[in-house]
């Protein structure tokens, strides 16, 4: 291969990030735009992907006690109001239902008509018409905790869209607790949180940094919100998952009172907490190169695609005999409690079927040919190596040790994303470094700059707004598992004993 | 037990079947109406079930090459424009949303805001917006067939509601093919209906009647509509399932063209085909008694209850070890690819534990106290009889049966509805006898009357007008499986060669 390997993704990230990725998602065949604006349509690839995620995320909330349920699309505006916040949060966009149904017009185009007496709005999240239920259901501490979850679509009406990073509609699960102690409370914020980032560090290899939101970067209606935070290979944070803590507010709002074992009138302490299809935008973003997306192995859409080399006619039996043959093998063998997923691409197109699957992000490919069939073994590709990087490998080893490559991937992902984070994650304690870590050396490519600072803050709201006025930099967290350290506040010099970590966002 | 029993559920299917449904789904905890007009809120119990019930479909599903996707909730009103009997029927009851976000109105309170250019609907069902992804998918016959399902939640304005049954949201799948011939696109519309009866009478343990609609019953766009009906407690019919043959109607609408093998452009034939949370209203018709429900064990939430019998505090320990360690070995064990679902109840609230498990339906009642674990025994209530009827089985031949008495309760549930059904399904020949069949004896229980009649039909539409007018009793299907037969139409007399299922139904 003396030639310059080009790639397959058309600008690179180096040229153009924010189209690189757009083109990645569109060379993978993982969802499209749809005609509705805002709106995505996640083709089976990309689906696929999210169902895996579903699965972990469900079984791991499952194993803490919690229970599915599902509740209304649809939010009564008279519900919405009722936490004053909150309203003030989502009523600048959201879909609203004011019809039910349509008929003829004057010029024969059909207008809506049946006008409701209370407009609807499609839910963009859903405390209030759960909170309705929950004080239904709970008159005594002995209904204590209440621990559900939903998995549902929700609708914010975004003016900016971005593929699976910031959609209309999106998919995600929403879980929804209430405990009889504050203390409860605060600890269940913290296990949903604890279990976001196990999902994202060993499923999905994205590093995060946990930790709390400034009260300006809370949830409407939250006493806190904790977060998980990843770094993209733009160096910019992408908040992947939150954790709210609402102490009595939403209990007051929907009236979730109970009886407590002292025979007192309580009102109930709450949480919510969720994350959505984003987080494949978040994945994309952290493993992809300029040849398409890497998936890593323990949620991969598949494993690995078998591609039968034929050339000669004759050949064909048997090459397509030995590549079933191996792909039984390898579906009875369980990676992550699931059996290894298999594709069989017997498309005749030349090099072009290499590039999909390379394009696609799975995790292996292997050839297979007449000649790799009389020396009993399989030509193997990894997608998190280069891709002329091919090896010979028998087929009985590599039948024994696909579940060991696959987790070998999985953590070179992980790895790289991780000294990537690190790499770009700076304690910076001047504020001439602070200012020219965040402006961009190259006009031609204004999302190029420094990553995560790590710096002190006073703690002060109009510090925070400066920043965020002069740089578009914001307080991503507050990290948990940082001693206190004494410091001065980055923008006024005030005393601190904590740094923050600040970057630009999704 | 030498008094009366009394009914757990009030009234009884006798007194009042209409709301004695909806106390038994009351009474189960597993849904509820919500405040939000005709939406329900889908309780755990209920929602497991469902669950049970989708990953049952999703791996039937896959088996045949099937792959999920997810289209957008919002369609244009000028897509479901495109085909003309698909707007006529689905305008009259859609939410249409018309706005895009609230503001504070002159009196303080939010009203819509940000109209929309176009309205949009939410989907009632998804046809033309997949239609349109389809025609950017597909360019040659080597991209066919596409075979996609998408699990979702749609809605259609119902004027009169009843929970499960027909709601205005509601939860189902939609699978929409394509295929490059009118053979394929047909056997697929068969393919999928075998599935759902296959789902319906060895999971549900519901014994359906397969067949097509006649042409005033089909849905809107469909050259062809077939169908699974099951007969319910009351003697009417619930549609539980509906596969279409779309012939090219909506490929036309939608522009689904595609470049033959003998490099001709076609249109696409296509198929789509949904079963939807009225599966678990036809399932609580069909197994319930006048304690509540009955769920088949093998889409059961739970499969077993442990009940610890503590009367003394010095037991307590003794018991709950025992009963977590019987729990513990019955999770191990595999029934229908899933590990066995156990709950311990360790309420101390008396008889009321027992008869909440009855009427949440769970198969097995399992009573654990002192003297059952003296002789290494526990006691155990099947739903399947009746209440007082427990017995004490050697708590090892417990563990080791467990899977086949599960089995014993499905087969004598499925059973009972054959039976059921058999018994008030009549081939009636005369016109006096039909209508006499359909005219309930008792004006009180208006909703008892004969049941289905196999009766001829001439095959003309008037007819069917008159009876459905006469009688509110409509053509269920024209079954499969049955011999030519000469007869002459029940309503006018003319020739026919078929008999079709008349009946009231859902």
């Amino acid at each position: 291969m003396g030639k310059q390997a080009k790639t397959a993704i058309e600008p690179t990230r180096e040229k153009n990030y924010p189209e690189w990725y757009q083109e990645v998602i569109k060379a993978s065949d993982m969802a499209e735009i749809s005609p509705v604006r805002g709106c995505m349509v996640i083709k089976p690839w990309g689906y696929s992907l999210w169902e895996n995620i579903v699965r972990v995320l469900d079984d791991m909330f499952k194993e803490t006690g919690v229970k599915n349920a599902y509740f209304p699309l649809f939010i009564p505006i008279s519900f919405l109001e009722k936490e004053a916040e909150h309203v003030e949060g989502f009523a600048k966009e959201c879909a609203v239902v004011t019809h039910h149904k349509l008929e003829k017009g004057e010029n024969g185009t059909l207008v809506p008509a049946g006008k409701l007496t209370e407009p609807l709005i499609v839910r963009p999240t859903s405390e209030t018409i759960i909170g309705d239920s929950f004080s239904k259901w709970i008159n005594s501490y002995r209904d204590l905790p209440v621990l559900i979850n939903q998995w549902a679509n929700v609708v914010r009406w975004e003016m900016r869209t971005r593929i699976f990073l910031r959609t209309s509609e999106f998919l995600w699960q929403e879980g929804h607790t209430v405990h009889a102690t504050k203390e409860e409370a605060v600890a269940r914020t913290k296990m949903m949180l604890d279990v976001y980032q196990k999902m994202a560090q060993e499923y999905l290899a994205i590093p995060v940094i946990t930790g709390e939101k400034t009260e300006s970067e809370r949830f409407p209606g939250a006493e806190t919100t904790t977060c998980i935070e990843a770094m993209m290979q733009d160096r910019k944070a992408l908040q992947a998952g939150t954790s709210h803590f609402l102490g009595q507010n939403f209990a007051k709002a929907s009236d979730i009172r109970f009886q407590s074992d002292k025979e007192t009138e309580e009102y109930g302490w709450t949480t919510s907490w969720g994350v959505s299809t984003r987080l494949i935008g978040g994945l994309v973003m952290t493993h992809s190169d300029d040849n398409g997306i890497i998936l890593p192995p323990r949620v991969a859409s598949s494993h690995v695609v078998l591609l039968p080399i034929i050339r000669k006619d004759k050949d064909k039996t048997t090459v397509m005999d030995y590549t079933s043959r191996l792909a039984s093998r390898l579906r009875e063998k369980t990676y992550y409690d699931r059996p290894i997923r298999v594709e069989i691409d017997d498309r005749n197109i030349g090099g072009t079927r290499n590039w999909d699957w390379i394009k696609k992000g799975i995790p292996l490919r292997v050839e297979i040919g007449p000649k790799d069939i009389e020396s009993d073994s399989v030509f193997v590709g990894r997608r998190d190596k280069d891709h002329r990087d091919k090896a010979a490998i028998q087929k009985d080893v590599f039948v024994n040790e696909i579940c060991d490559i696959l987790d070998e991937i999985q953590n070179t992902l992980f790895q790289k994303a991780l000294a990537y984070k690190n790499k770009y994650t700076r304690n910076i304690d001047e504020l001439e470094i602070f200012n020219a870590f965040f402006t961009p050396k190259n006009n031609e490519r204004p999302e190029i700059h420094g990553g995560f600072a790590m710096s002190h803050w006073c703690g002060d709201a109009i510090c925070e707004k400066r920043i965020k006025e002069r740089l578009n930099v914001t307080i991503r967290c507050i990290p948990y598992n940082q001693e206190n350290e004494a410091g001065k506040c980055i923008e006024c010099g005030k005393e601190s004993n904590k740094r923050v970590v600040f970057a630009k966002a999704y």
